[in-house]
């Protein structure tokens, strides 16, 4: 039997090779590519995907996955060896469950569709894009039969990003916090308005991927294992976890697009390097679901690097950089400008207070497409009610409304809420982080992050996709994933700054 | 038949896919990759060989191909389809004809030897290389097996390199030259030493970068369809006729390295970037050779950018880059510096006069390696001696003498008298270049370069690999690989640079 596991393990070394092929070859398209470049890649990247996929569903791993499966029953549930085969049987039904006829047709879909997406938005005319978000939604629809019974139809598509997560219980926790939020942003709205005009001005772009390389070298990236190049859209990618990168994007005129773009891919960068390398070439080698990847990303960005005791340190050094720009701006100013709460209608610029709102929208109108209680015909509409209800409001049109996010182009349906999730994490962690190092505030006053970063990877990061996200949080903060820790930061912070 | 004919050429695509995302991830490995990478890079390029070499030499495309064959009989043996079925049989062929295990050890053995190399360079101790590199031999040797029957030994393994080329063939080419070289040496030897100090300056980075960009755009780089990074080595690499790599290395006291590196790989992006798009996804959308790409190479490089006409027009604008530096140097001299002809140790270095007889030295050491009329051991001082008597210099130590070039540490034997061949080709289409288009030196005076491309990419680029090398040079020249016009050329240069 010993034999059979290690021959399942080489062949999900195998698998994982190709998996990461793909994303070094994805990655240098969006990085690196010339234009003239885009059709071969394609071409590449598709013949890939399909060994992957042919290599995964193959009969010889199947009946080598079942014998081991049986064999696992055995051993210890919580040992590596039993994690990744359940890891790996996940990996392979999203794979085996969907006939290849569909997949093709949904690449096909998507295709079109982001092709449809991305003129539609130019010329922000809904209609364009409506009928090819009506087939996503359908085929939508039909990949979750594929993994029927489910509680919900909505639950497969959550359960691809977010292993173990249910309709019911994300529509649950949204509850809780919806109201909230809506009161608290209905205190700031009553309270005098804050200065960020500094923040628009002209900044040297060398200056501003410095100053961020700089804090990012302190939170402990690894520049022997990673690096930091520019793209379109920030994010964060791994070929293993000695060679993870991110990338950013940089606004000559305003400040904090480079700046917290660095800090929160380096969130996500440093749980890639901090994965236990025993996981390499294995489904392991990976978060353990996009929200607990978020709630790192958000702690490096918010409850780090938006946070006074890191601008106590850092804020001297930035004005070095900035002079001209922020000499007469002292550090008080500074801190209450880059936490500014305005409603806005782009979800990316959202600030802390008003993020998961724009989430808790898009989580209702995707749980309503997939129910079939909204018809996609009526999408811009449903958007700007809600928008009015939960912001105050409303897109004059809907290049700035629903055709703003690429995801559902892309056929992400049931990816949104996971950064809605990330934020509730990251404060569930910090409460615990805090009480373990009562002193960690004043290290960073200091300018150090070690601490930090070693209290993540020892609790966090070092166990990759070993355990399910609701399984991690239990063990790291002894409950379930859970508001309460996020609303109390929000209400502390903000009730400082606005003087609630 | 002609589903047969596009199954073929759909796998064809598939096994090309994977070889393009293969030399991606090499491409970023040399470019980009953190330190931390190279482990796993080393497993996900394997695996990619792996599947590579598995697709190829599949019973499924190896009776199919055998099908089309049969019915390639019927079709003009010069069709695209005919010269696809033809090359991919060759490209089937080098992978099947050797046993896996054989190319495992082979892989292995290189890994190892690459790293002794390395190390042995640095202390320049050929002892720590020997056993390694007579492990190489053996391997090379035992290869070659594998292709017989053949009329020597070496043939084989030049013939993997440059399609149907013989090793009596080049010894006969080699013969013909060396004499002439080692002549027109002699004779300059006697004339009193140029100038080339104000080349050994400090001269800014990222103008010299600067610099070269801009001729390279001139000489019709597209920049849509490629890009330039900077290596430790300089190469060119491509992953579709619309996707062309090429780097430099940057050095900041000495001008030439950065420049002629440069415009030496335009040279073969150029070629690249010019075959036949319909080739894309087969072995045909390749260079027709080595010797062939490095004619293109050298043309650029030497033929055009070290020529008189050309610094016509360049001169005037780098002085406008490096005033300081070169302010006080006329063009005569600038010309004369950049062409100073001196025996020098190490190959990459070697001007235009001396560099054929540091490949000659490789090519007959090579050869005795192989027939086993040289022993391992014996190389330094065989290495040595014909030093002494092509350049009449011996080097002081084995890293600046045997152990200086990479190519037998990665198993390359049969490579390097491509380079020399390529000098040989340059020549000859240059002869024929300048009489199709008699004011070509013309336009060069006015920056104008894209008769010289063009006509490239009609007579070279466009077909590829579609042509054996032979059968190309002679449909575009009139006749075989012949040394006769380069040596005119080299004769004609050196006179009046040196009043001979």
């Amino acid at each position: 039997m010993e034999d059979k596991l290690n021959k399942f393990k080489e062949l999900t070394a195998e698998i994982f090779d190709i998996y990461m092929a793909a994303q070094v070859l994805e990655w240098d398209q969006q990085v690196n590519m010339p234009p003239g470049g885009a059709e071969q890649r394609g071409n590449q990247i598709a013949t890939l995907q399909r060994m992957l996929h042919t290599k995964t569903i193959s009969p010889e791993f199947s009946k080598l996955m079942e014998e081991i499966e049986a064999y696992a029953g055995e051993l210890d549930p919580d040992s590596d060896d039993v994690r990744l085969i359940k890891e790996t049987r996940r990996f392979y039904d999203q794979r085996a469950k969907v006939p290849p006829e569909f997949t093709a047709e949904f690449y096909k879909t998507i295709s079109l569709a982001y092709a449809a997406w991305e003129k539609a938005r130019e010329e922000s005319d809904f209609k364009m894009f409506q009928p090819h978000l009506e087939k996503v939604v359908e085929l939508r629809r039909q990949y979750a039969e594929y993994f029927a019974p489910y509680e919900h139809v909505y639950d497969p598509l959550l359960d691809y990003f977010e292993p173990g997560m249910k309709t019911a219980e994300v529509q649950a926790i949204f509850a809780e916090i919806r109201p909230q939020q809506v009161d608290l942003l209905q205190a700031i709205a009553e309270q005098p308005q804050l200065d960020d005009s500094f923040l628009h001005l002209a900044y040297d772009e060398q200056k501003q991927w410095d100053f961020g390389v700089e804090v990012i070298t302190n939170y402990g990236f690894d520049w022997e294992r990673g690096r930091q190049d520019k793209s379109a859209h920030p994010f964060t990618t791994g070929f293993g976890v000695n060679d993870v990168r991110i990338t950013t994007r940089v606004d000559r005129s305003y400040l904090p697009t480079a700046l917290f773009g660095t800090l929160h891919e380096c969130g996500h960068a440093l749980y890639g390097m901090g994965i236990n390398p025993a996981y390499e070439r294995t489904p392991l080698a990976d978060g353990a679901s996009l929200a607990v990847h978020e709630s790192q990303s958000r702690t490096y960005e918010n409850l780090v690097g938006r946070s006074m005791p890191f601008w106590e340190y850092f804020y001297p050094r930035l004005k070095e950089f900035f002079p001209a720009q922020l000499g007469n701006v002292d550090l008080g100013t500074f801190y209450k400008g880059i936490n500014k709460v305005e409603p806005s209608l782009i979800r990316v610029e959202a600030d802390e207070a008003t993020y998961n709102l724009h989430i808790m929208l898009r989580l209702e109108i995707e749980i309503a497409l997939m129910e079939g209680t909204l018809a996609v015909k009526d999408l811009p509409e449903a958007w700007n009610e809600r928008m009015q209800e939960y912001l105050g409001i409303t897109p004059p049109d809907d290049k700035q409304g629903v055709l703003q996010d690429v995801h559902w182009s892309s056929g992400y349906i049931g990816y949104f809420s996971t950064y809605a999730l990330g934020n509730l994490v990251s404060a569930q962690l910090w409460e615990k982080l805090i009480g373990d190092i009562p002193d960690l505030t004043d290290q960073f006053r200091r300018g150090e992050f070690g601490a930090l970063t070693e209290w993540m990877r020892t609790k966090i990061h070092i166990h990759g996709k070993k355990f399910e996200p609701h399984e991690l949080v239990q063990k790291v903060t002894g409950s379930k994933i859970d508001p309460a820790p996020y609303m109390k930061y929000l209400r502390t912070k903000y009730g400082e700054i606005y003087d609630l």
